[in-house]
């Protein structure tokens, strides 16, 4: 549906980005068309991010390219896929800067690089309101190996991978609020994703998601799926020594702020005990892995404080104390 | 990445149109789990409408979720796939009214129920601009059997399915614009998908695409990635009653208006002259197929009117007389 002089954008910045893929058809066909991997189920999600809610408005581009295509990841991380490709729908401002336009295209290319994602097709529309993106994914899964949020089981521990909060207090550090830590801000702008422990968690991990909503919020959607309780103990969940230093100045609500915090896109995952050893493995110098409580039968989530207090939790993944 | 009250509206709204598609893992996971059929490629598209620019801010929301489906389904047609599925990305103005919302969803399960396309996934946002909807379709095509816009060759036929120009008039109606005939209003609303045509084109066809930028625009596309030229008797274009019954009160301009004007989304189509008998036995009383030209070595598309005279198209696809 791309009309005008879209055409010329689509041939001479986006044509690149497939770097040759051959079910790219030089993006200039009607579809891609894709060998599926021999033997592979197809793992597929996609994101929307709006300017003005999901990153800010003022953002460089390559902040916002960097948070749509790592958000993409992210899913196909937890699913434990490998990524295959990508679909760009990309929905201009009528207005927006050819140069900011170039730049976020730059960094999509810098991302798909860094992770090995080529483009494969998609959609270049203008718009009277925000500019908003919407990528869709396409990886593979050897059959029967996806992780879910649904098979989780009765005492498997809950694990955690990095430190969590980090974005959170990232983004209030982009904002300019009093006391939170800029060394952070690059976990807004530039979240990990954790493809490779994604991967090396097939047949380790028994439930995975990774975290946009927070720590509670999708330790919630695991509990739902799976049918289960999660207890998490708030004292073990892992913190940046940045946000450490910050919570000690915080008072009585920022405990609550960092488990509640969305966007840290690290991945949350239970594991029968059996595989701790195995799990404890793949953690290394720059993405520890970390044991913060237990499944069991029940539903929804408790969190307890280092004294062993139950937090309480409300509906929207807020925490009161 | 869908947050608060969005939950409650995946459940009970999206979730039944994935008519308990194993591959929605129920719209509870982070992605969609699908098993490629065996021995197919997949064919991935995806298009993006905006109220305002691609449907009316103030169309029936059936409108909208009808020419969002329709749109995509139309690339896989194009391609000759068979749709397995789709993805969703919904991004609703925030003041968006449940009524409206509720009735472009339903809307959506008319369309796909229609077409035998569930819902596997996708995500669900708001925006402070207009809404916006960007649908990926997942399909497949029996190995190296997709229809491409590469594939024409020096002497073979064009053509082109059902009538051309309807949507243009039928949107003008639509707009209140003197003359133009309201029964074609549903050929913008609801435009058809040639999916059943696409399919039946495997093995007939050399080069294929929808109509969706206009006729002379989507020609130029073949000839273009074809390397060919495309001449196209403007005369042989088929025409609906009521387009023609417009086009006598039109003025010089009105031809140039029907070839050039977008949405109908019908197929036009290159095929050796040796495919001929076989393709008009695909015609159906509400589908005519009809020979509108010919490729030949060159580059580019004319058209010439009934008195072989050649009209001059600039690169807008517009058409001066």
């Amino acid at each position: 549906m791309a009309s005008g002089g879209e055409f010329d954008f689509i041939r001479t910045r986006l044509g690149p980005l497939t770097r040759n893929h051959a079910a790219a058809l030089g993006l200039s066909d009607d579809a891609a068309v894709l060998d599926p991997p021999e033997g592979c189920q197809l793992v597929l999600a996609c994101d929307t991010l709006v300017a003005g809610v999901h990153f800010r408005a003022d953002d460089p581009p390559e902040t916002a390219a960097s948070r749509a295509m790592r958000s993409n990841l992210s899913d196909m991380a937890a699913m434990g896929a490998e990524p295959l490709g990508y679909l760009s729908a990309l929905t201009w401002p009528r207005d927006i800067a050819p140069d900011w336009r170039d730049a976020f295209v730059a960094g999509l290319a810098a991302e798909q690089d860094r992770f090995g994602v080529p483009l494969l097709g998609g959609d270049t529309t203008s718009t009277p309101g925000p500019m908003t993106v919407t990528l869709t994914l396409i990886g593979s899964v050897p059959q029967g190996a996806a992780l879910t949020r649904g098979g989780a089981a009765a005492d498997d521990d809950i694990w955690v991978s990095g430190t969590i909060g980090d974005a959170a207090l990232g983004l209030a550090a982009q904002e300019g609020e009093a006391g939170a830590p800029a060394e952070l801000i690059d976990r807004y702008t530039r979240p990990e994703s954790r493809l490779e422990l994604g991967r090396a968690l097939r047949g380790l991990a028994s439930a995975a998601i990774d975290i946009s909503d927070g720590l509670l919020a999708d330790a919630g959607h695991i509990a739902e799926t799976s049918g289960l309780a999660l207890t998490i103990e708030a004292g073990d969940v892992p913190l940046s020594a940045p946000a450490r230093t910050w919570l000690a100045g915080a008072g009585e609500g920022g405990l609550g702020r960092l488990l509640t915090g969305g966007d840290d896109y690290e991945l949350l995952f239970t594991a029968p005990p059996a595989h701790r050893a195995a799990i404890a493995a793949l953690a290394g110098a720059h993405m520890p892995l970390t044991r913060i409580g237990r499944a069991e039968a029940g539903a929804g989530v408790v969190c307890r404080d280092a004294s062993g207090e139950t937090l309480k939790i409300d509906r929207d993944g807020f925490t009161h104390f």
